[in-house]
């Protein structure tokens, strides 16, 4: 086989076969095709993209083409949850804990934020001693003990996804949603699950901004999963305004702690709990624990309220050696904070813009622009008004700075974000569709 | 500029500025733009054509790129020639004495084999002692003295052009005509030239194979060029069988030295020189020394006739540093060679497939399969009848060869390349066409 022939063969709008794709799948992995080569690969397969059964196949041989986590002994259902990235995305914080709690083992491999969306891996990185580089064997002997375990991207792994997103970054090719399938789910099968549920996020603050092309993602997630034989669910859920109240890493895992703890106040709060409970029903539906994503909420609500999740959350940080932030705040704290109101009378806050507000949070130093950035785990954004609530007054959010010029600063940039409306607004519905 | 942005212009099929193509033109000649954004770049310039005033626009950036020769002083027109490439062709070695016996100014830079179609710097190579390497200045310097000069292609001209071409050539995006075009211009612009004449070939020993795709490149050529204030002619000329006698590098300087001395005998050596004429009457006519091509043609049967032409190819060979072959033959011969006849009685040649002559002479030795062969310039073929020649039990051609094993082999491959038909046949017209 020869990779200028199966270049030629997409460029042409061909089709590949499986032999062709773990080729290519093979030589990004282990480095024998150049990265001109698959650049060119990967701009043909942009312009003419795979289709459902080459997705599968690619997916396969992506997911083939390093080690497996091999969670044979471990009860199943074997389960792991992704999300496309959005602004203030704690879910899998509380999310893991819920699913283990439930019955479920949950072995999860999360990534490092990059742009406004943030990475649960920079997340839980907040909490002091927390290691973030277990080797699949310790993940399974954690997940033996307590049903759940979280690591940091291995490159050993799908090694040829790390390639291909690698070149896929810096050659416009991240958009082709067959490719953006594919990179989730040979990851998932990689690491040894069996039923998937996956949060894609819609809005400003996502990379998929319209409701077609994410529900274009959603069906093609699902549908390469069934040609998988695995249990794939997926949800759009809203993005257009951040997740719950905060955003910035250390303020996160607080606020992950206050919904965990019980502890769920305002439109916020209540909207990122709410989200947790979806996700955490879907999943328990989609391995056959719940009837219906109703029935299956219900149960994680249930796991949240008992505090056996909480518990849960607990056995889980100590585990993996962190502190626990429950018995004395360790989180890192950031010096300066400045809260903003609004003292135009009484009106409703109609509109928070994710974007905005994610790229604020960069700006103050709490998200990576490139790669190599080292981030403030600190600093960040607490929001204390949600979309529809009616203001008099009131205080908006609080920004948490390593000074007071950036403190200032961002704070009049977020409240450009934030726009009101003298009559009662209803937000954009949590979750924009099933899949 | 940013190339990512520059990549997603062309992936979504809008069209670039002038300064857009030089930023791609310059980050390839400098290295400023690694190699997989250039070949995402390329591919989805493949996909998405360039239109014609991109062509223009990425043709002056990249002759833009590096050197320039400046021929102020000599006298005009400064002219130059260009072949798409074919079986047997050593157009360049008979026309350049004939056009500078003329009175025109030819600078040529000439590109080595690669695949079936020779090159004619592997050619001139076959001739002891000729130097293939002079520097800009020893090519004005001699053009100024005898009126032509030819040399290698210099790396410091056009460099964008070699390096986005040696990414084409591996990423499966050779096959784009603006790509060619600008390819092909930008070295001769580079090169100083202000009339050029192209030689674009078509049938199964050359890059075209079909009618349609020659006449667009020719069109576009030619389109190009007008855009860039140029005058560009280009005609289309038959490549369905070797071009005149000879395959084989040392074997082509004799058949070229035929042509200059008057020698002509055959169907396969008249209409090599035919085809001679034609690119020299429209050259001349291209430079306004001409009425018409055939007007042209005929100055350029006198520059042979008379001696003019053969009296500039000594004096050109001379001014190189290489043998005077007309008095001692010291091009490098063959040890083996093979004649193969036809002894099934009667019959007329109806066919000589280009592409079969080609591979042959290839596997004899005296062509490149991949870029650092080292090729033998003795070995090749030497055809004795022609497109529709009539045959009793005649001398078909010889095959000359490095040991009797392949020489008996190619023997057979080049019999089974050759059609006959028990009624007339006439050749493919020479010239399919002018631009």
């Amino acid at each position: 086989m020869n990779i200028v022939e199966l270049i030629s063969k997409k460029r042409d709008g061909n089709v590949h076969s499986y032999e062709d794709l773990t080729f290519i799948a093979q030589g990004a992995a282990q480095g024998t095709i150049p990265d001109y080569q698959l650049s060119a690969w990967l701009m043909a397969a942009y312009l003419n993209p795979l289709n459902e059964q080459e997705t599968a196949w690619l997916t396969k041989a992506m997911a083939e083409s390093g080690e497996r986590i091999d969670l044979s002994g471990l009860p199943k259902p074997w389960v792991d949850k992704h999300s496309t990235g959005g602004v203030g995305d704690k879910t899998t914080i509380v999310l893991l804990p819920i699913l283990a709690a439930c019955g479920l083992t949950v072995i999860k491999m999360s990534g490092r934020g990059l742009g406004i969306t943030g990475g649960t891996i920079d997340k839980l990185s907040s909490i002091p001693g927390f290691r973030l580089d277990l080797t699949p064997n310790e993940m399974k002997e954690q997940a033996a003990k307590i049903g759940l375990a979280l690591t940091g991207q291995s490159p050993d792994l799908a090694p040829a996804d790390k390639a291909l997103y690698a070149l896929r970054d810096v050659t416009a090719t991240v958009g082709s949603i067959p490719l953006i399938v594919s990179s989730i789910l040979s990851k998932k099968i990689a690491g040894g699950a069996e039923t998937i549920v996956l949060d894609v996020k819609c809005g400003s603050g996502a990379f998929m901004e319209t409701l077609e092309e994410a529900q274009e993602l959603a069906r093609q997630l699902v549908k390469t999963g069934a040609l998988l034989g695995l249990s794939v669910k997926a949800s759009i859920s809203d993005m257009s305004q951040p997740l719950g109240a905060t955003v910035g890493n250390a303020l996160e895992v607080r606020e992950a702690l206050d919904v965990l703890q019980g502890n769920v106040k305002g439109t916020q709060r209540t909207r990122f709990r709410d989200l947790c409970l979806h996700y955490a029903g879907e999943t328990l539906e989609a391995c056959g624990k719940a009837g219906s994503i109703e029935e299956g909420a219900g149960f994680a609500a249930s796991a949240l309220e008992s505090g056996r999740a909480f518990a849960k959350f607990k056995e889980w940080v100590l585990a993996q050696g962190g502190d626990a932030i429950w018995e004395a705040d360790t989180l890192p704290k950031a010096p300066v904070s400045r809260t903003v109101s609004y003292d135009k009378g009484s009106t409703y806050v109609s509109g928070i813009d994710a974007q905005v507000v994610g790229q604020a949070v960069i700006d103050l130093g709490g998200g990576r622009k490139s790669k190599n950035d080292v981030i403030d785990l600190s600093v960040g954004v607490d929001l204390h008004v949600g979309i529809g609530d009616r203001i008099d007054q009131s205080d908006l959010f609080t920004v948490h700075a390593v000074d007071e010029a950036s403190a200032e600063e961002m704070g009049k940039r977020i409240y450009e974000g934030i726009s009101f409306n003298a009559k009662p607004v209803e937000p954009r519905p949590l979750i924009l569709g099933s899949y």
